[in-house]
């Protein structure tokens, strides 16, 4: 525990406290299971998640009752429900995290020294994982399939909305991990009011990460106030950027589907970019493209031309329309004179996700490849490759912004720490 | 900026901020050069100060005399000075780190996807890397040449007792680079009071690492107050456990180098464990070799009849004593019942650092290096291995303690971060 723990309830504190070293007993167990042990362990626990389906639903339907009470919108409710063929689907998920390589015990280098001394870098988990995320329950049973497969122990903290669902989950893993003899405390949960997750943010030195999921102002909370590392699952301003050189072809499927396959993610492209020298043959079929799908369509003078040519509905985009993440269907669109505007635009406007440029030009490919900054840089792609299960990492418990330990799509080995083996025979510093 | 600068004076925060973004417009242009441009570079600086050797000694005397005035003790002017020699030494450091491998631009895994998609992890720079430090200037132009290669742009905080000493090496540095055709800004100093350095620990978005370097308090104050990621150099609490099978020969060289050789750096030892089973044949012999040394001892029951015994002067160990990193020749000796126990002396009181253990044994050699939590786990070898130079490296920029993103030495690879570059023909998601 830290100074920066003023203003927190000293019992807060203290259940974190309690929670955090269980977990770290746990943990210790745990980082020294074989991949057969933990994959087992896996099985067994969605063996008991879909044996228990009547309890997590009757549970579910209780978080589900109580929304409805409060007003909760029925998309809302969507992401809440748990009906048993979602339980089914949240247990097959474990079962696919057994069939995944074990990350812990990978030897990432090594080399033997001048004198003799044989060095290792191998993996290790990273020890307690905390996650604060709100909503969807089945984050709950992915947090803790891939925490044990990656050997660490997890702490969650869930949205009070799936509080009872979170709590049913919760028990039974717990109870099939101790059928399997492993320790319960393997997985825990948070309970209690907002002081408890500021003791958890700060709780460093007993809790080695923090992952955070959710909307735009749990994260910075999360960010700026932990002394706890986090890694920032962060803001997704994305940019598809359609240059002079492009194929308008490919470019309108592009520009199509990064924003309407899944407009309420991360990886949804915000903001369209056309080239001057391309802009009147392109905007007029993609602004009419994406109105037909619903897209609420925000333009900047260049392409509000073109709009009123295509008599789509649009209004005047603004720096604050560029400047935000929509999460719907809805899209910012600015004609740029060339590469550089392009690149100096999402160089202001961009939030480091994934930006997209659709060019055959090969310069213009690689300079954009280059001189933007960001988790993942596309050509001629959609935005909405940058996924873990697109990847090909079989798992995804996030998306990093941030630039220290992970950046992109964060599977098992982001939930791993490394260390130095060094074996000698006696060798000394002379 | 964040909330978090509440109490920050507004005019610092401002400092850092014009620092910090010529900083970050410096870095967009390092970030594309390839290694020969920024070898010759660090020829040229190092070219550039040894040519500014007069200048560089002026301005270090004036700080060796300031420090002389208020009482700096001889160790610290040691640590001060720069003499001709020592400027030639800086210099040459940072031609060898023109030497070394070019970490930007290094693929660090890749892939085809099912869809045809070609994806590569490739190292960039990390951007705008800040070191706060104190006193020794060599610290200036390593941190300023590994930045360098590693693409990076650099806010140096020294401490204030080598101010003139920085301000005229990062003068050298950044007219080498003007003339050379690269933007000074590259390299800059922050000057100014404490509010500087809480407005550079707050600025994120515009810094992207910190690295502190010092004292305990220096690093826990940044690393419990910045919103900017950090990477802890963190308490060398360091154990040599002499386990029942261990050869003791081997073990009294390995204690006493680990203590001895360089006795005020993070990777010495602090703490002397040794099996039960061998204290009688092993303690004295090692407590006279430690005490003909010079080392202070502070030895627990049974540690101390063998130093009675072998008529060392010593006195009893406290909790405190097994918790404290001495800097110094001074070490902690106990005497423990078996492997179970040292691990559990290890990890109540390590502090992440270095941990050897002496053993022929196969099995306990096995055990530790499986359950011991740190950045180095030694068998059979000296603490004092933990070290970038040693491990081939290089260089090294600090030794990290923490979990995330480096853990042990660090050189050039830790200074970069990732990004994905996803190429493709037109993919969209289904």
């Amino acid at each position: 525990m830290t100074e920066r723990t003023d203003g927190i309830d000293p019992a807060d504190v203290e259940r974190v406290r309690v929670l955090a070293e269980a977990a770290g007993t746990a943990s210790r167990r745990l980082a020294l299971l074989s991949r057969a042990e933990k994959d087992a362990a896996l099985h067994a626990l969605a063996d008991a998640l879909v044996a228990a389906t009547d309890d997590i639903v009757t549970a579910n339907a209780r978080d589900l009752e109580r929304g409805r009470a409060q007003g909760m919108t029925e998309s809302l409710q969507d992401r809440l429900r748990l009906d048993p063929p979602r339980v089914a689907a949240v247990a097959q998920a474990l079962r696919d995290i057994a069939g995944l390589p074990d990350p812990v015990g990978e030897v990432v280098r090594g080399s033997t020294l001048a004198n003799g001394l044989q060095i290792r870098q191998v993996r290790v988990p990273m020890g307690v994982v905390g996650m604060i995320y709100e909503a969807r329950p089945n984050v709950t049973v992915d947090a803790a399939g891939l925490g044990l497969k990656s050997g660490n122990a997890v702490i969650l903290r869930g949205g009070s909305a799936a509080a009872d669902t979170n709590r049913a989950l919760v028990s039974v893993l717990r109870a099939a991990l101790e059928a399997q003899g492993l320790p319960p405390d393997a997985v825990s949960l948070l309970d209690g009011g907002h002081g408890v997750v500021r003791a958890l943010m700060t709780a460093r030195g007993l809790v080695d990460l923090l992952i955070p999921r959710g909307g735009t102002e749990l994260i910075q909370a999360v960010v700026t106030g932990s002394t706890v590392p986090v890694i920032e699952t962060g803001i997704g301003n994305c940019h598809v950027y359609v240059d002079a050189r492009a194929d308008l072809e490919t470019a309108l499927a592009i520009a199509v589907n990064s924003k309407t396959h899944r407009p309420s993610v991360c990886n949804a492209a915000e903001s369209l970019l056309v080239h001057r020298a391309v802009a009147d043959a392109f905007l007029p079929k993609v602004l009419a493209a994406l109105s037909a799908e619903g897209v609420v369509l925000h333009t900047d003078a260049g392409a509000g031309a073109a709009a009123e040519l295509a008599g789509v509905p649009h209004d005047t985009a603004t720096a604050e329309h560029f400047a935000t993440e929509f999460h719907g269907l809805e899209m910012s669109v600015g004609v740029v004179d060339d590469l550089d505007a392009a690149l100096e635009h999402i160089r202001r406007y961009g939030s480091g996700h994934t930006e997209a440029i659709v060019t055959d030009d090969r310069a213009a490919a690689r300079r954009f490849t280059a001189e933007v900054d960001a988790a993942a840089v596309m050509v001629n792609a959609s935005t909405r490759f940058t996924d873990g299960g697109e990847f090909g990492f079989g798992a995804e418990i996030g998306i990093s912004t941030q630039k220290l330990h992970a950046r992109g799509p964060m599977a098992l080995p982001e939930l791993t720490s490394t260390k130095w083996v060094v074996e000698g025979d006696g060798q000394v510093r002379v």
